[in-house]
């Protein structure tokens, strides 16, 4: 049986305050929370089906004294999401990068609120192995659940780090790209092995301040009515093509 | 002041067994019911907070019968969202295809099933200009108020045909492409001026009867730890390569 402190406990987590408090945050679903286990992150406690418990038992091994089977129900109780999977796990989080190397290419997102938005960057940035992600202090919180769970479980692979913004982007030295739809094309541009892809709040675009870092403007053309791209899917596009990978 | 019964069914739109009931759906949202007024599509009931009313009164011209002013709590009491915006119409939906333009670039959605993603697929139509979305039965209702919301207006702009699906494929006669991610690269393919880019289930991909039906599949190449992309991201960056506009 769940006691109601630990019910209590991973409700709370739902909120950032109470992240910073106890120092975790919370991952659910059988695909993020397998990509938790063989990561660099710690668990703190795992809540999980019977059978879930079976079939993970070798990626468990040593870590069985942090995991407690709990029913459907008491899962249920536990969950965010409005069907709840067979796992949920509490998880500390590791600690944040003052730098990203310096080599290859970097997400860098100024006032991402959109939860959604963030985590699917985190698994754009994980599928192009970027070297990591830049973020301004007033994204949305990484550990987040809609965050951690629309990453499918980047969020612990990517290097993160909202230190020194933006000063961080001035000192880097890489070249840095924007979007902008009166901007170039990048099949005209000569980009290189390395450089950093700035992305804008979803509702206001890049801050002034911003923009005068950057080396060039990339369009994406469009064609039809809708004003702008949501910012993920603009990332993706232009990574895609800045990396040569379509 | 509102009626219970007015917000009731306010409500009882979230269901779509209610939408089909009554034949209305929810629009929420400045920029989503601005492009509402400006669409084909028919304008049940507008909520609005006065000032919003007022701002808006020559696009609202000859509609204004239809509009009920709402205070904040209201509104709110309305809304669908955490933090509702200023306004909230029910609209008709019109009239669904049989099928779309046999010239220029289609969408075609298999079990996309997260409504965020629907919306998102319809945007990004819009946004390159497509001549339309094929979806299958299973996919989320175009009508959700989650789908309306993240198609940022799209949704009443772009043609949409979820009848007779999948023979509308095989009679089509486009060239239709999936993205897999031991496909061919884009660069490398001869595609042409018109075609179908055919989209699978966020969890189980292509239907095995919908594999036979490609000419190609196309890659993104992965460079990292994720196992796969959003579907609509995967869609965007496709799209932007296949149409040239990046």
């Amino acid at each position: 049986m769940l006691s109601r402190s630990q019910i209590q406990l991973v409700q709370s987590l739902k909120q950032k305050k109470f992240r910073q408090k106890y120092g975790l945050f919370c991952a659910g679903g059988d695909k993020v929370v397998r990509e938790l286990l063989q990561s660099s992150f710690e668990l703190h406690q795992l809540y999980a089906l019977g059978e879930w418990l079976q079939e993970n038992n070798t990626m468990l091994r040593g870590r069985e004294a942090l995991c407690t089977p709990v029913s459907p129900s008491e899962l249920k109780r536990l969950s965010f999401q409005d069907q709840p999977d067979s796992v949920l796990a509490l998880v500390r989080p590791g600690e944040e990068r003052d730098l990203l190397p310096t080599e290859g290419w970097c997400l860098a997102l100024d006032r991402i609120r959109d939860p959604g938005n963030l985590g699917t960057l985190l698994r754009i940035a994980d599928w192009f192995g970027l070297a990591g992600i830049y973020a301004s202090p007033d994204c949305a919180d990484r550990f987040n659940p809609k965050v951690v769970q629309a990453s499918m479980g980047s969020v612990f692979r990517v290097p993160y780090c909202s230190a020194n913004w933006p000063e961080v982007l001035r000192k880097d030295g890489r070249p840095i790209y924007g979007a902008d739809a009166k901007g170039e094309r990048i099949s005209t541009l000569n980009t290189g092995q390395s450089g950093i892809l700035l992305i804008g709040s979803e509702s206001q675009g890049l801050a002034p301040e911003l923009e005068e870092l950057l080396s060039a403007k990339l369009a994406i053309v469009g064609r039809g009515g809708a004003e702008s791209l949501n910012a993920s899917v603009a990332a993706g596009i232009l990574l895609a093509r800045l990396l040569n990978c379509v």
